[in-house]
């Protein structure tokens, strides 16, 4: 049988009198007159269909969501009964023939956008929810970003390669998701946290310009804006600078996004070091669709009598402050703001209000001197009305709180605009809460300077760059390092002796050997990229079948229990500890499935 | 730095004269004269660069596979130097700077093509493997089979969605690789054996036309063709038929076929039955790049007095033969014949070879009357030198041993010509050695007339189709089972009792019952379209980083061992045994690792 001749928005008015088969899903049913109207949603869109119960019998069974393929004369509309919202509005079908392909149970919610449904209930059942228009135009954009992505890409003479997921374990700093191996029991393969030294090693192995849209898995704790799997785009080059790998980037970015928005973007992204990031913005990655900057004012209080800003000073801080524009500030909201910056790290805040005379009311204002007062008021470029933000404490302190609270009282609802830059510059080591020091991007990223590296670790810097759009991290990337003399003197500033080097990388190391490249790359994410583009707030709306916090996939009610010989070819078995909660939860009548 | 201004082989006649960088490898090194020949060799080519120790005292370096930027200007070759073979055969550079960006040591093998290397070797050394021209061109050929796919699909509306690979395990006829829970101990996910289920969700809900190219694992025991994890073109469309889903895979495939051959593919696939198939070729993956078609004999044989031949008649079985065609057929050859056709399952084998006056050369030539001599010489139109090959058995046996041998006389060396067919209506069931039955596709298939399936299911045919190129099963797809009670009556046949049913596909017979469209769709493996279009005859040569036979990367030596803390994060730990097992071959100083 043929189910359809043409697709709903495939009609106009063009084709009056044309007989036709539409095939779809009854999305809305009215009858008026013995007559129903029945709006039959496909793919491309909804087609009206009237049809008369009285010579077509099932037409009375249609209920919504039944799936049915339905033939007749396509008919110019009544005048008055135009809708000028639907493409196809001038016109409608008169059924001759209504198929039922397959009825549908009463729907557990609302097929439209205005319902607001509980995500768990979204997800259990995933097949209706993507019928709704937004969730259906979450996935064409998305097909829509990738096949982008990859022509720009191939036209700019990249190799698309995959690379195994099967692979032996890799620190990147998350914990690895493990396979166990069933023809070598007690070994496993993980899953892995990118392809970092696969994208490598086609480096070595001569591939100029390699890319691929990868699975990626990080066992993580979950947050708001993680999932078990995500995939990135992943680039590598050899024989380029970093500027030319930001080049190539922001153009296939700019490609992907003026796919979905449309018009054109002219302008070179914005690039800031990590050094102007953290000082403008208080952040590694700012959200540049609004000012609110952050003001150094050390020099005004440099005499101050203020004992919590000379204190800074004095010890080697600084203090800084933020405008944060005309608007209300009374007393409980003032605490609401100490509060929030406590959170954030600091000791205190000291607000401020320009009053309508100029002067300041704030409980600190006392202890200013004129000078002070006129000088705030003058870098803060303060106004009648404006609420002023002031922290004095480490460097480190003043930028998180004052970039927090500027993204608190000035980030834009949504995505209407879109704002990308460049981080640059990244330190080369963080310091680890236990003192301990760590990668900040990951060890095969090449120190700016080998020699500041040696004589400095925790100031050096290295050849790593994130993009960021509208203060959401898209990814990062970083020129490598391509001598193994340098890749052994980093794993030495980390603390991974010579030994434990050779047995967890040798192989790698050896890799470096034969006349590796100099080479570099990049990774950013697709679900979040799509998340903006498509101005959502969850990656799970833009991700066909996601997991919930706590990793469950609520339809399906994976993962799951598997039966004990399953386990027993892998050379597995459970901790007695885990089946006896497990006979402890079936006991009790729990049902930990459920949670989530 | 900029490391090349140029690709070797943008380097031509036209441009003598002009100062240029060109980065990459040294591949080959001749002194003459005082003078070095150095080809350096980059992603796009080669090209010849001319440098003298004497003022450049690095030239004395160079060794094979050291990474370096050259920089000179281009010159016409003397006369009589000119080398044809190459792209940049015309000119040379003469350099005024090189830089040694990486040393190479001395490499393990060479890297031309003429040198035979064994197998574990390249894949130890898989990064200088992928330098060897031939590989660099098969990786090359795959991004373009995977990119020309994609093109087509995307220019017909198709989607790619992407699904999960942390899923609930589902039986699809091969063992699921597990992936255990942190978050929930005790529970495990699986990696997909294919999209399947997660693409019939996409069709119920409204995505009209789904592709992937998807990673997808299996772990079952290594034949020389499989890999733990391959790729596959997946895809799934809505209201549409068997020969709409056909034509798109079709298309499709010629594409592919077209980017990597060049040339145009008019003609249509051939398509045959599946009981077609197994009569003409004795195989439901024909190679049908030569004739040597099976050929029905119970006629010629109906009255015979040859016990072997009667026997098979009267008890319901088949005589058929095949003509090898012209060859030699020493009394030892033949004992080969006869042994191969034990192994594919008969009891014997007849032979016979046209002699030069037209008579039998046959043991068995003297039981059989003229008449049957006569009309077996006619039905086979055999002629003097050919040799013909009888078997007599059931159905079943007879092409097995005849598809058998036929393949063995018959087949092509390579793949250098393309023969695509179809093979359709394949049977619902299989019945296995141990008399329970199977499905012969998956679970999920249509049956060709759910009438016929009730009345007798070892008969019943399903629609469900393969795609064959050059006798290697490509892929396979079926239109699918939209209606639930449909699914249940499948499963019961299957012997899946509906508590079963309910337990293991519940919430996806639940997503039958909201509004199932019609629905089909296809998958065919990337690696093996990509092999024989490449015509490897392994798919690891076209992975760029495959595991050997045992699931073992070479080169990682993945899988591995894990910190028994890692195993308690996840709730698991060895069983005893596998433990005992690991410490008695550390305590003989058995490397179990490197056993492949």
């Amino acid at each position: 049988m043929t189910y359809r001749t043409d697709h709903a928005t495939d009609l106009d008015s063009t084709r009056i009198g044309d007989t036709v088969s539409v095939a779809g899903w009854v999305s809305r049913r009215r009858d008026h007159g013995g007559v129903a109207f029945i709006d039959v949603r496909d793919a491309s869109g909804i087609v009206q269909v009237v049809a008369d119960p009285a010579s077509i019998p099932v037409v009375e069974d249609l209920r919504m969501e039944y799936c049915v393929s339905i033939t007749g004369a396509v008919r110019e509309r009544p005048e008055g009964t135009v809708n000028e919202e639907l493409a196809t509005g001038e016109i409608e079908i008169h059924a001759d023939e209504v198929v039922v392909l397959s009825p549908s149970k009463t729907l557990p919610f609302m097929l439209d956008d205005r319902t607001e449904i509980e995500e768990r209930t979204r997800l259990r059942y995933r097949y209706l929810d993507l019928r709704r228009p937004r969730m259906a135009e979450n996935l064409r954009a998305r097909s829509r970003v990738t096949a982008t992505i990859r022509r720009t890409l191939d036209g700019m003479g990249f190799l698309e390669v995959e690379t195994p997921t099967l692979i032996r374990s890799t620190p990147e700093g998350a914990r690895d998701m493990l396979v166990p191996s069933r023809l070598r029991q007690g070994d496993f393969y993980a899953l892995p946290q990118s392809p970092q030294l696969f994208k490598q090693l086609l480096m070595i192995g001569g591939v100029e310009r390699y890319f691929q849209i990868a699975r990626c898995y990080r066992d993580e704790d979950f947050r708001s804006d993680r999932q078990l799997e995500f995939t990135q785009l992943d680039l590598e080059g050899s024989f380029w600078t970093q500027a030319e790998v930001l080049d190539t980037v922001e153009t296939v970015l700019k490609t992907a996004a003026t796919e979905i928005r449309g018009g054109e973007m002219t302008e070179p992204f914005l690039r800031v070091t990590w050094q102007e990031a953290m000082d403008r913005f208080g952040s590694d990655k700012p959200d540049i669709r609004f000012g609110m900057e952050i003001v150094v004012l050390d020099d005004v209080f440099a005499d101050t009598e203020f004992g919590v800003f000379s204190g800074a000073l004095t010890s080697g801080g600084t203090v800084r402050g933020i405008n944060a524009g005309p608007r209300e500030l009374s007393r409980a909201q003032a605490d609401v703001l100490v509060e929030r910056a406590k959170e954030l790290g600091a000791k205190g805040l000291v607000w401020m209000q320009v009053t309508d005379d100029g002067s300041l009311r704030s409980s600190v204002a006392k202890f200013l001197s004129y000078d002070e007062k006129t000088g705030l008021v003058s870098r803060l470029e303060a106004e009648p009305g404006h609420v002023l933000l002031i922290a004095a404490d480490r460097w480190q302190t003043v930028s998180a709180v004052l970039g927090g609270l500027r993204l608190d009282l000035g980030r834009p609802q949504g995505h209407d605009d879109l704002a990308f830059l460049w981080v640059t510059d990244f330190p080369m080591f963080e310091v680890e809460d236990d003192g301990s020091r760590t990668f900040s991007h990951h060890p095969f990223t090449s120190p700016a300077l080998i020699e500041d590296m040696v004589a400095d670790p925790d100031t050096a810097l290295s050849q790593a760059y994130d993009a960021v759009l509208n203060g959401v991290e898209l990814g990062s990337g970083s020129i490598r390092i391509h001598d193994p003399a340098v890749q052994r003197q980093v794993f030495e500033v980390l603390g991974i002796d010579a030994e434990t080097a050779e047995r967890r990388f040798g192989w790698f190391l050896d890799a470096l050997d034969y006349g590796t490249p100099p080479h570099g790359g990049f990774a950013f994410g697709i679900d979040r990229l799509a998340m903006v583009l498509q101005g959502e707030e969850s990656i799970r709306d833009v991700i066909p079948f996601p997991k919930t916090q706590t990793g469950v996939d609520p339809m399906t009610e994976a993962p799951a229990e598997v039966d004990d010989t399953q386990l027993t070819e892998l050379g597995i078995r459970l901790r007695p500890e885990v089946i006896a909660a497990r006979a402890e939860d079936t006991e009790t009548g729990e049902v930990s499935r459920g949670d989530v």
